[in-house]
């Protein structure tokens, strides 16, 4: 403990005039609330219908909606804190993967997403023609523009590729309760590896994940399947392979619409109801061993699930992972092993999905590349840790604060805050507040200390330091404060 | 040294079938190349004309524009290192200011940015009308963002606010060679502020900026002046407040065109021919001296800059900053201080740019809020750190490969990339290739260490360790690798 008198003496010092007078501080009148800014109601829930405008007074030239556009998120300190945090996660895991970063505008041209299977993303596109009549859209998904990265680096990169990004992705759709336009997409790709092996990555990945952010197999799990177990089911029944993708999409919608309706879909695409039965069996099944009586064991689906399960068990993620025949996943481009994560209580939507696209760079005219990824949304798994109560608590961090106590003082204290700046502090500097105020936004902000520049500590070549977490107070040398 | 044999020596060891039988590597085909996609044409300088498909072969669907949006980039991972690096050090400055971060939708309502005052950047929006008939826009600037979040906040926020934010940000022109239709910016704002002290800060860190990124005082300087300069002068030549946003912007256009121009501009918008001519010659002063000698001292204008740059004497970065009347900045919004920083050598367009705007929340229709910040692109910066050669090489990092010797070695492959992950080691699988294409990797992506997994190393428990610096090779027990 230091022998100098404790802060709040320094109150009743008189040479302390802005700590006895009237706050000093800048003359913010307070915001009057406007009847769209209310801070209770979420933009999800906001009514569609436009409430009229408040009636302008003064000056004032119009009245904003200070909502961001519908389906959209601001991000505020306290919220940004949690993506950064979430992100910093994805981060770590693509690191501890060999991952390399990269990006795509978010801007992309509409033909990279034209497909003709009716899946919904196609169906929900966010997409306008620009100024000089091209087609273009927001994003919803990445892997379209990372294929098309992949061909345009053309022969400069060396397979195999291990690729990640973090992007916003979009979509357009009439608003209902809670779904939004927007959301973040953590994506890894594993280009140019045919083996399963790929997969064992990926899930790998996953896995690391889950564990990093405190979640558990008994929290989640991991459903696997392969495209490969339909289309040997096509080929028993002689469908023509055209009709693949379509009724890969079509299947997918089990457990979103009726098994009637599916079925009715599947015939109006020109399956027959034989197969429609066999297909619709088959998809129950759960069990690898039952998969081999139906399907055979010397077939490409078989082999590729229990060499993927066989890796599982010896990277050690086995208790998260389960075949689930009923696992299509709704993009129309995989082709091999799909996955998805799923919370155990079945609440929540799938947390993240993924499979194997070995021809979706010929259908963008490269040769086939084989290919893997996944997408791992920012909503789901943010909604499974708030019930699982893992959000993290994220105060905000600052080092230390620096606060003159006379106005003459302004310039010793830039001083100080640019040399402990330098010296690589995270320093705030407050003015024109009282001692009090400083106090308590000392306890908002976490700081570690309070350094205060006073007029006769300054003469002698010191200011006074209070560590705010010892309460310890000592006066330093200027030259020895870091 | 390690008494095992070298490396090179199992190349000659029977038990390496790999790599001794042709590559068991993905069979890649080499990639065609598309028209479209050449490596060297850049898409900035991309004609417009779009050349016809070549001939689709075989069961290819069709050849998609390798290309991103035109006027958009892509971020393959060497691209993607350096933004990173860029934006760390946008993040690390934010956080020695004790800045917190935000961040907002790249769509917004185009309402939000639309202003009467004929600045390039609202007659350049991409702005478009959605699907439910909105007046959308990919955002030009994230400031009226920022200042409609503090409107919505209301009450629950404390003043002053810190707030940083890196975005995307977007326009719509005619291309020119060279010139983007978006660009990352990193935004530091201070809300709530209303002395020059808050100039004083963020003149400071991009002066931390600078110094982090190698940059020196004489390479760039920071030009200021304050927009109560030109307020002053209207004043002086009785001309109407409601011309002031119009007159900045036109005279923000010197050196953009010609003088004979701007003056014919500010004729039109009504300026009288002798207050034309007082503004031009106010506006080529270079000395406060000179400023305070034609405006007198006690006028805001002077007393603001005296004090801004007094302070910057005693954060010590004067020799940063010169006073310049002819800075004016293109926004509508400015009220005070601006300021932009530039190459000495007079080659690029501004680096960054920024300024006090204690109007634009009320032009929100929420009480005056007085605030300041600045706006800091990613390309002129990266432009200029090419020239001085100050632009890091940042090689692809990764700890650990790990390269089973045998095909059947996947599974133990598998534990001891798994242990290592859980350890926190950044680690890469190879399989299928030769031991020589494994070493040209490891240098490749910079790898430590090289662990490889032999038959009879893993039944005594042990894999060899390669370290790929010191060339260190020895065994080691697998559970005493990390």
């Amino acid at each position: 403990m230091s022998a100098f008198p404790p802060l709040h003496h320094l109150l009743l010092r008189p040479r302390l005039p802005l700590s006895l007078r009237p706050s000093a501080a800048v003359p913010i009148r307070r915001l009057r609330l406007l009847p769209l800014s209310s801070s209770t109601a979420t933009q999800d829930n906001a009514d569609e219908v436009a409430e009229p405008p408040p009636p302008v007074t003064g000056t004032k030239m119009s009245v904003i909606d200070v909502n961001p556009p519908r389906g959209t998120r601001d991000f505020p300190p306290e919220d940004m804190r949690l993506r950064n945090w979430l992100f910093q996660n994805f981060r770590e895991v693509s690191r501890l993967l060999s991952f390399e970063e990269v990006d795509f505008p978010v801007l992309e041209s509409e033909a990279l997403f034209i497909r003709k299977a009716g899946e919904e993303i196609t169906q929900q596109l966010y997409n306008f023609e620009d100024k000089g009549g091209r087609r273009v859209v927001l994003r919803p998904e990445i892997t379209p523009s990372l294929a098309r990265l992949v061909i345009k680096q053309g022969k400069s990169v060396s397979f195999p590729l291990r690729w990640f990004a973090i992007g916003q992705c979009w979509r357009y759709e009439r608003m209902t309760r809670g779904r939004r336009r927007e959301h973040y997409q953590w994506n890894m790709d594993i280009i140019g590896v045919s083996k399963v092996r790929a997969e064992a990555e990926l899930i790998h990945a996953i896995v690391l994940l889950f564990e990093r952010l405190g979640v558990t197999s008994l929290d989640v799990g991991i459903r696997v399947s392969s495209r490969k177990v339909l289309q040997a089911v096509l080929q028993m029944y002689s469908i023509p392979e055209h009709l693949f993708m379509e009724v890969c999409v079509i299947v997918d919608k089990l457990g979103k619409i009726t098994r009637e309706e599916v079925e009715k879909e599947l015939m109006i695409a020109g399956v027959s109801l034989e197969a429609v039965k066999g297909i619709v069996e088959v998809l129950s099944l759960k069990s690898l061993s039952k998969l081999e009586e139906v399907l055979g064991s010397d077939g490409e689906a078989v082999a590729d699930l229990k060499r993927l399960f066989s890796l599982a068990e010896h990277y050690g993620y086995s208790k998260w992972i389960n075949f689930d025949a009923s696992v299509v996943r709704g993009l129309a481009y995989y082709t091999g092993i799909v996955f998805e994560a799923f919370d155990r209580e079945g609440k929540l939507r799938a947390i993240c999905g993924g499979g194997r696209y070995d021809r979706l760079l010929s259908t963008f005219g490269s040769d086939d590349i084989p290919a893997c990824g996944f997408g791992f949304g920012d909503a789901v798994i943010m909604e499974l840790l708030k019930e699982k109560g893992l959000v993290p608590d994220l105060a905000r961090q600052v080092e230390d604060i620096v606060f003159p106590l006379d106005v003459e003082l302004e310039g010793p204290a830039s001083k100080v805050v640019s040399s402990l700046r330098r010296k690589g502090r995270s320093v705030d500097l407050i003015e024109d507040k009282r001692l009090k105020w400083v106090f308590k936004h000392a306890e908002r902000i976490n700081a570690s200390r309070l350094v205060l520049v006073g007029n006769s500590e300054w003469q002698r070549g010191m200011v006074r330091v209070k560590n705010l977490s010892t309460r310890e107070e000592y006066e330093i040398k200027i030259d020895e404060l870091c």
